[in-house]
């Protein structure tokens, strides 16, 4: 693993990151690979925000991996910072050898950086393999994660 | 519920907002009521960012309801704008006369004119009685949600 970079993502790692999110069975239907330019609408708002972290995990100048980490300071728990970790992929060939788990300890480590006490995600009810990989990282599914669409 | 305001929280606020967050049995040992200078720090952190919106529902001049919304640019779901609520409490005087429907219905309308396509949140396990309330405002509870202590 000695050849991997993880490193803030620019523009130019936009279609590999798309290509990796729409590589996803679950999330496949909700993405656009082959029309990107929502995507480079929505860099421009990532990219104004201080607090958006948009990452790639890179080996031999090809994108195997994705994460974005949010920082959300509040009030609760003792006015608490916490990080939300959003759209994690690894790349099909890469499973298995341990890359999710070094893009994983380098979003809790990273998070430390950023004054997060809390590290938080939530995982699609389907992905039970994902849920033991998160619970083998420290994580606990405590919660229930609600969404609804707009 | 004619003199319900529902506004962009202050500092103010904050004491009335600590005791709406210590005064739920899930997360009292998570706050520090007598000791609001934590508070007042984060506070600071959380004025900074355009993209936080804490935000309290005040009837009569008291404040019987918080929640905090943050927005998040992100690529995923085709460059999707998301919504995540948190520390959601209302005053235990005003339980079951609608005002929690009131306030969360405010998050959402809030959320689109915010630009998001999603609104989240995660619930802990044991608040069953907050899930269906949840369903009823039409959320999914679709994820599991992890988190990790720092």
């Amino acid at each position: 693993m000695n050849d991997l970079v993880i490193r803030p993502a620019t523009p130019e790692d936009i279609p590999a990151i798309v290509a990796l999110l729409a590589a996803d069975s679950v999330a496949v239907s909700r993405e656009s690979p082959d029309d990107l330019a929502p995507y480079y609408e929505a860099w421009e708002r990532i990219a104004a925000d201080p607090n958006q972290h948009p990452s790639v995990a890179v080996r031999a100048g090809r994108v195997v991996g994705t994460l974005q980490l949010s920082v959300i300071p509040g009030l609760s728990r003792t006015g608490a910072t916490r990080v939300i970790v959003e759209a994690v992929r690894v790349h099909s060939d890469e499973r298995g050898n341990g890359l999710g788990t070094l893009l994983m300890e380098w979003a809790v480590e990273r998070s430390r950086e950023l004054g997060a006490s809390l590290v938080q995600l939530t995982s699609d009810r389907s992905r039970t393999g994902a849920h033991r990989f998160y619970e083998r990282l420290g994580f606990t599914g405590s919660h229930i994660g609600f969404k609804r669409q707009l």
